[in-house]
């Protein structure tokens, strides 16, 4: 809910709006003015890629993966790491396109035993307390910082110092969310009463599922999948899939070769013929592939803020009404090939 | 944020797992189970049968919408049954798809007054004022009734019987969000203090941008549009287009056949040329086309707010942890073929 700053959102923009020659920024053009300082360089062992056979018309379609960063998911990344070094999803295909939530690929046998492609040595078997973190880290988080017990006019202060009065974030799947190694995280709370004061921190921390987030598929649980089979998201966040599944990263190039995939007419959007199904040629370590150098942009940078303000706020040309806020899947983490030296 | 309703959410669980026998059923399972009595009748009146070019394979491609409900955006929807009963729609072709966005159909030389195809008579003119409804109904939201003035302490107790203290619907971008007629709103608030108490009612509703909402393309301000340019929503539910463009419907039938479309690759995903552009044979009305009966599952019903709640708290049996809460672009309104008697 949001009473309050809706109103207050009004008298801040009236101000802006004086106090600034030509139009505001669009949230594309605040990202364009980061200076290089700013943009965090992806490690190559960070990347995947994936190489689908060509189109109908010969088309090359490749798709980049970025692995989650620690400490979440480590277990399952090092999994994929282990899978893709042994070349293992070569020859495997996407199996399932459901409209409006994942495209999803691996062995189209996997769940039959005798025909199921033999996994390569080593592979961890992860538990379900692995889908959250309370060890995790220090939080930067977009609507306030987090470090142990703070009072709640504390974290108001903390707002306003940091984004202005101007923008909401609530979310209804968590008590709180924000950005961590250029990630998007829900957060759990504890919260304690003491006197007439209310403290919060975070408890648990987990990654969340936003458009292009790649999971790990799997069975009924005990099973938490060995990172085999995956999935991305290709429609309106299913955040009711957090801490249900494995996160394990996102695509950062080429998501349109998955997106625009014909959907299945089988149950869960699985193809139901052999020539449905798209083969992936080989999913390659970005050490182990001609790969383009990406960066994101430095989820705690001074910019990130702002852009972030501006998605919940648009006040470029276009808009007439800025709507106040945004929910964390609608603040995409921009990222970026490196420019040519 | 959701740090109360979280822990108590745990605790109602543990209490419904031990009451039920079997596993706690699916949303799909819990819309199975509604009555006839709670599915609504989709007049003929409000369906758009859009036919598009058969696809390489000489598939038929058709994709059905319904419009939206009075009082909304009611101008533009007349507009556009104008144009669909003058058949000005047939031979204009979807000329942008954008990943994660909007796929956009119409005049692809719309803006070339030289070129453009000439609009029928009798278009309506409408103003920005339309984009919310301050004079909005009755509304039955799935978080309370709010019929005037309430006090805070009323809305906590109407939250509690409605769907018990388990789920969680707050929202960035509006006070409050609920459905109506079978659509989502968002709502802003008034507040008024008074003695200790806080008193809060609906000022504004306004339709939201979920995923397969349709919506009228425009110039920018003051131009509002005329429905003769649409676009529909393939992906992450843009909310920050709501109150700045008007929409009209949803599709309730084929939407594959518009998600499912290569990404344009100008600007904005336009199509570069126009062999890239898929031409529309025809969108007629409802009322002269052949097309099945829709009807939708009544949204003020107890099957309804039940399906709601488990979207919020998922317990069929993949699920480890429900989320405890969901956006209301997380509740997508079940809408289905009326079955041959």
């Amino acid at each position: 809910m949001k009473h309050v700053i809706a109103a207050t959102a009004a008298l801040v923009l009236a101000t802006s709006a004086t106090a600034q020659d030509g139009p505001a920024p669009s949230p594309h053009e605040i990202v364009a003015g980061a200076p290089q300082s700013e943009w965090v360089a992806i490690q190559r062992e960070d990347l995947l890629v994936m190489t689908l056979a060509p189109d109908r018309d010969g088309n090359v379609r490749r798709v980049v993966i970025q692995l989650m960063p620690a400490p979440f998911s480590q277990g399952w990344v090092k999994n994929i790491r282990t899978l893709a070094r042994a070349q293992w999803y070569d020859g495997t295909s996407i199996n399932r396109v459901q409209d409006n939530y994942v495209v999803q690929w691996g062995d189209v046998d996997g769940e039959d035993a005798a025909k199921a492609k033999p996994l390569p040595e080593g592979l961890q078997v992860m538990g379900e307390d692995e889908y959250a973190r309370s060890d995790a880290v220090k939080f930067f988080d977009v609507v306030w910082g987090q470090l142990g017990w703070r009072s709640s006019s504390e974290i108001v202060q903390s707002i306003r110092t940091q984004l202005g009065p101007r923008a909401d974030f609530d979310d209804a799947y968590s008590a709180t969310v924000g950005f961590h190694s250029g990630f998007p995280f829900g957060q759990s709370s504890e919260i304690r009463h003491q006197s007439d004061a209310m403290y919060i921190r975070t408890a648990d921390a987990w990654p969340v599922h936003c458009y292009g987030m790649v999971g790990v598929g799997r069975s009924y649980s005990p099973d938490t999948g060995s990172g085999a089979e995956l999935y991305t998201v290709i429609g309106h966040a299913p955040r009711h899939l957090d801490r249900n599944t494995a996160l394990v990263g996102r695509v950062i190039e080429g998501i349109e070769h998955l997106s625009s995939l014909p959907r299945g007419t089988g149950e869960l959007g699985f193809y139901e013929s052999a020539d449905e199904r798209v083969t992936i040629e080989s999913i390659r370590m970005g050490t182990e592939a001609e790969v383009a150098p990406f960066e994101y942009l430095d989820t705690e940078s001074a910019t990130f803020a702002r852009y972030a303000e501006a998605r919940a706020n648009r006040r470029d040309p276009f808009f007439i009404v800025p709507a106040g806020g945004a929910d964390i899947c609608n603040i995409p983490v921009p990222v970026r090939r490196v420019a040519a030296q």
